[in-house]
Formats: C-alpha cells, sequence, structure tokens
C-alpha cells in the first residue's frame, strides 16, 4: 500500500550546494534522498517546499515522500538521523495523506534574515555581520511598502518562471534584540533571490544610502538593476512553510 | 611610556587547541599575539584571565598586555579585527591602569554551558545534543548544593597547582527555553575542566542515573572517579570575567 510521508527538516546550509540534486555536488535533498534509500531499500523522489540557493540554512524545511516500504515514521527518523551527516537533522516524521504535496501544497512559506549589529565570531556562519550604524525607524517605514501583493521584479534576479512577479506578503517585520536584527517575511510565494534581495536593500535605506521614497521607486521601477546589493546567503533560514 | 591595555575577546573555540599558546599549534592567545606583534611592531606578552581548553568558546574572554606603543585604542581594535581570522574578534579595546592583571586581577569568572534537548544541525558546534528526558527538579536541586565555598575535587581532572581544590561558587543556575538549558555559574576561581564534570554529573541526576543524595555524597568523596562524566567542550563558554 502507497503511503505519503512527510519530513521535516533543519539544515545549516553552510557545506551545501543548496537544497536541489546536483550531479557531484553535496546537497541537502541528494543527502536525504540517499540515506532513504538505505534504510527503504527503495529509490524515493524528495520533493521539497522549495530549494534554497547556496549556503541558505532551513529552521524547516518541509519535504514528502511516497512509498510502499511499511517502516515505521519512529523507525525512519532514527534510522535518517543516525545516518545522516551532523548538519542535517530531521526533526519530525509524519504520515499524511497521499494528495500532500510539500511544495504545491504549500500556502504560505515565511524567512527569517539575522543580522548582527557588529562582528561575531561564534555566529559568523549563522548570521550578517553589518558593521555600519542602521536607523531601525527608516528600515522599518521602507518594510511596510512591502505587505500586500506587490510585482517584486526590482527584487529577482532571474526571471520566474510562472511568467509572473506578483507575491503576496502576509508578514513583514524585524525583531530587535541586544545585538541582532531579525527581519522575517511570509508570503504566498518567493522569487529567486528575493529575501536578500530585499534585505541588501533595506539596509541601504537602514545606513542612510536610500531614502524610504528611492525604495518606493525601486519597487515600481520593477527593475533589479535600481535595486541594492543582495545580502549574504549566510543570514538567510528557510524557518516555517505552512499547509 | 608604558601602557597598559586591555582587551574583551569573543572566539569560536572549535577549531583552536584552546587559549594558551602551545609550539606549532593554533592558539587564541597565539593568533592575537601575532597579530599585536605586526600592528605594534614589538612583542608583547598577552596575559589572559585563564586558560581555555581545546574547544571550549569565549564570549568576553578578558586580556591585558604592556606597551610602549603610542597607537590609539580604535587603531588597535581595527588593526587587530582586520588581520585576525574570522573566529576571533577582538569586541573591545580599553586602556587600564598599570596594576591592572587579567588573570590576578580578576574577582570572579562565569560561565555558561548550553544543552540542546534533542538533535540540532545549526547549533552542533556551539551546544551539547541531550537525547534523553531530563528531569529539571532533580537537576536544580543537585546544583544548589555546589552554591558557596566547596573542595571539587571531585570535578577536578588534574590536582590542583595552587594545592587547595576549594572553590566558591556564588552562582548556579539553569535557564530553561523551548529547546535548551543553559548552566550558568560563576566562581572566584575554577579548577581543570570543572564545570564540564559538573555538568556531566548533574545531567546524570537530570537522567536519573544518580539521585541528589548520590550527587552529594560524590562530592563530598573528593574523587573525581565518583564523578559522571566530562560533558563535551563544544557546549562551554567562558562568558565574563569580573573585576
Amino acid at each position: 500500500m502507497l503511503r505519503n510521508i512527510k519530513l521535516e527538516i533543519e539544515y545549516d546550509g553552510t557545506d551545501f550546494y543548496g537544497w536541489q540534486v546536483q550531479p557531484e555536488l553535496r546537497t541537502v535533498q541528494g543527502e536525504v534522498q540517499d540515506r532513504l534509500q538505505i534504510i527503504l531499500k527503495q529509490k524515493v523522489n524528495l520533493i521539497g517546499s522549495g530549494r534554497t540557493d547556496v549556503g541558505v540554512h532551513a529552521l524547516r524545511q518541509v519535504a514528502n515522500f511516497t512509498t510502499d516500504s511499511r517502516l515505521d515514521k519512529d523507525s525512519i527518523l532514527r534510522g535518517l538521523n543516525g545516518l545522516l551527516p551532523d548538519d542535517v537533522v530531521i526533526k519530525k516524521v509524519e504520515e499524511v495523506d497521499l494528495d500532500f504535496n510539500a511544495r504545491y501544497s504549500a500556502k504560505s512559506r515565511t524567512y527569517q534574515y539575522r543580522i548582527y549589529l557588529g562582528r561575531t565570531a561564534i555566529l559568523r556562519r549563522y548570521v550578517w555581520q553589518v558593521l555600519y550604524s542602521l536607523n531601525v525607524e527608516s528600515l522599518v517605514k521602507a518594510t511596510q511598502q512591502i505587505i500586500g501583493e506587490h510585482d517584486f521584479s526590482s527584487f529577482c534576479v532571474t526571471e520566474s518562471s510562472k511568467g509572473s512577479n506578483i507575491c503576496k506578503v502576509s508578514e513583514a517585520t524585524w525583531e530587535k534584540s541586544v545585538d541582532e536584527l531579525i527581519f522575517i517575511i511570509e508570503a504566498n510565494r518567493f522569487l529567486h533571490t528575493m529575501v536578500r534581495s530585499l534585505v541588501g536593500t533595506l539596509i541601504e535605506v537602514g545606513r542612510g544610502y536610500f531614502s524610504v521614497s528611492d525604495f518606493i521607486d525601486i519597487m515600481e521601477a520593477k527593475d533589479r538593476t535600481k535595486a541594492g546589493p543582495t545580502a549574504p546567503a549566510c543570514g538567510l533560514y528557510l524557518a516555517e512553510v505552512r499547509y
């Protein structure tokens, strides 16, 4: 009998060429698929909620696969974690309805982007170290502009395969702690490098290179060349996928 | 004119053979001293508040050196951070009285030990991943026994050079978050591997292998062989030194 198994996966993206399988390269999808094949004794096709780029982390990537193996979910969890390298951890295994698809059933995805204000040795692989001072008020004002349904062409490096660059952003906020600023964004879909392009441009607002009205002009231009630099991958986390 | 310069240093201990200079090995003291020699154009003797072992991290190690260089403190800070590898960061440079000695002037040191409850990919270098369930109540009860002045011979791997194994513990608490337990301990002095031996033994209480009264017996035995295992270095942080 065919079963559909959902995985929640945490990974440190530092030493991966992203999520998606590529020949000869170390990818998260490849590592997990290979270990699944060992414990299930059959090939599986692991469907991720979406790709993450080289160096991007995940707190809770979601993936699913179908199998006729009868191995129970606790054995899959323990088996995978026993075989996987220590930079990928399976946090949860669940059996779900056959029509569940990690990619197409997703209603929204949430990303976090961590900025460290200054230099840090211990967090260096997991944050963007920003050395200039930031005006949080203008950063927040510019960020409010992206909430709602907009064309994000100015924040997308390659053209979307779906033809449209319109995304519906339901949340876009900054959390501030003593040493960090964390950007949290939830949307129905994300374009390629969208979060990193947004953060790179918002930080230009925060440090005064762009004004809030410049930011609005950039959004309206629908032209990536008008926006700021792409923030580094090491600060970005796929945090949650909602179904 | 001789000046005394105090440094506050953060480091990721993962790739270091501890603080103290050793021939042919990569140490924090060695890395910082070498860079100081470059920017001051003279040899310096960097005095740390204390050694940290292989793999142990520091949020705020304190060190000092004397020099007749007239280089201002901002230039020392920027110069060092520009030359140091990314797993050592100078957080602060201050000019202090000539009688300040990072080791002998210290009144207390505070260590943190981070335990992650479960598996984690992203924090794996910075926590001890504990997979069994812990009874926090008995953990806390046992921990209360160590507050005050005690002989910690049962939690010391090598004999103290000072002959006495008595330490005065002013604080010993656990902070709990969703996924973590953090042990915080402040004392006037620490014996070799004391925090890791304490944590390793306390976790044996938390998982029910030792009772709280066993823990008291272990302390009173003054015998390292009675205690639990030494917790791994990757969870330990030198957090603060008070003067």
